[in-house]
């Protein structure tokens, strides 16, 4: 009896050291997740061929924090404390005073207008590659204002541990953000394991020239292309070609990208993730500034998708220590 | 010596089996191409990861014919002979009424305006999914004027097999063309084993609309992207967000993709096909109105660009039967 005792705890411990998603609670929001991944990968009616398996994942809230600001306006505010040497004329123009005085609050008082003025200012006029490096010496020295850690720390284990799970079951995965799809790229490989060409986002307009013999990609102040809302299934469309089988978001912003992919034919899946864990992270939904959540909350169970209680179902917020 | 005669024979029946480019003559370019395959996946200074292993193909031209016109323009001149009879308006209506009568080169004297005029009339007004039928009903019907083919038999056998070869070794394969993204992605992965989101073309502009609780992206009569000449940079920036390692194209169309792919740090192959086999497909280059190829023939080997003399370095062009 005691040999039984002890082989069957071996086996609980063997499970779970194979569990793919060991910082999820074992809770509705997981079974709904392998349930769907165990179908469409094993023979019979709702099988569904590898170069089908796509599944996209909103970048803001859903893959890393977003509050108290979206973490591409403190690029954009320290990219104006570092430019204004540069631009005097910026100490008497709004919203750039307010932020070279460090008044944060007033800077975005201009609300989208002068988000997109700020962010034109500092993401447009110079080359691609010249905006890939700052964006690479950003992202690996800022640091958070409230926890102090790396941006690229306040990722979430869960969904790492769901990107990796997915990409083992065939499933090729896709960011589509309505960040700037060159803000997401330097970083998205190393951190999340997406490739350049798996990144889908916000983008200015671009024009390629000649300088001295060599051919560079200049960077205009010229809004693109906005995945948002609406356009989340538009970039899907345009950057993949086909319908995804599976959509993870958290905001409103993400609903029109769930509707897409799960009112495709056959196994669809889609999942919010719900900002409740005041304690290890930031609690806010239908009054939230950013990352409003009201619409999803209401229609999405009524549609079959999943909600993550990010307080109950999962056992760690950020990403562990590797 | 009879055994040894026998097993060199064997040896060299072996080999030949294993030769990956098969359809290729053991000449300049397939050495060019194979060297480079060979250097950059060889552990070494020239060495690439796998993630960064890129090779862009134009389509018209590079992967299947573009002669007399291309095969694009068959498609818009056919959709407008079945629309025609819901659109009686077309009957006194240049360009339209030159393709109902059959005057197709009365109908392209308007030049670039008439021909986005009729691409508007065909490609834009129903939803992607509509489309997709659209496409894929044609190019599985629809035959080559003179060769009596089906377009899809006109794909060039050496590059499948090139297209292959790269996939075997490591390489993502993307295609950058002129052409419509939206016409070329239902057929692109059954003919090329290239998936839609690895197709990057022209496009225009869609709309989602959720119609009686069923979401649709609507094609709009209203160019949003011309994937040609500086715009070929310009796509591969926006859809794989890196440089590829390879580029093959034949027209002028494309120099600034082989520019743009060859200026790259380290190990680069840019790749001209040149057209000049009229016995067996077409022979132009510099006077053509399509694939026009000017500067590629007189700076490409400048360069250090490979150019493929069809007549010469390939032993099949079209697709072999399966």
């Amino acid at each position: 009896m005691k040999l039984l005792t002890s082989l069957l705890a071996a086996l609980i411990s063997a499970a779970a050291a194979q569990d793919p998603l060991p910082s999820w609670n074992d809770a509705v929001p997981k079974k709904a997740i392998t349930d769907f991944v165990q179908k469409v990968t094993t023979a019979g009616t709702d099988f569904v061929p590898p170069a089908e398996r796509i599944a996209v994942f909103d970048n803001d809230g859903t893959l890393w924090s977003e509050q108290p600001m979206y973490f591409q306006a403190f690029f954009i505010f320290d990219r104006i404390m570092a430019l204004a040497p540069d631009h005097p004329e910026w100490a008497e123009k709004e919203p750039f005073a307010s932020v070279v005085k460090g008044d944060l609050k007033s800077a975005l008082a201009g609300g989208e207008k002068a988000l997109i003025e700020m962010a034109m200012a500092t993401h447009a006029g110079m080359t691609s590659e010249e905006f890939d490096k700052i964006v690479s010496d950003w992202i690996s020295t800022a640091r958070h204002p409230k926890t102090g850690k790396l941006y690229t720390e306040m990722v979430y284990q869960p969904m790492l541990e769901l990107l990796t799970y997915l990409r083992a079951n065939g499933f090729k995965t896709f960011i589509v953000s309505g960040g700037g799809i060159e803000f997401m790229r330097p970083w998205a490989e190393r951190v999340y394991g997406i490739p350049p060409e798996q990144v889908i986002g916000s983008s200015i307009k671009t024009k390629y020239e000649v300088r001295d013999g060599k051919p560079v990609i200049v960077r205009l102040p010229e809004l693109n292309f906005i995945d948002d809302k609406e356009g989340k299934p538009i970039g899907i469309h345009q950057h993949i070609g086909r319908r995804p089988l599976m959509a993870f978001g958290n905001s409103d912003g993400d609903f029109q990208m769930l509707e897409w992919t799960t009112s495709g034919k056959g196994p669809r899946l889609g999942l919010i993730i719900h900002h409740n864990d005041a304690e290890r992270e930031f609690a806010y939904d239908r009054e939230s500034h950013i990352g409003k959540l009201a619409k999803g909350l209401d229609e999405g169970p009524k549609r079959g998708w999943s909600v993550v209680s990010m307080k109950d179902d999962w056992q760690v917020i950020y990403r562990l220590a590797k």
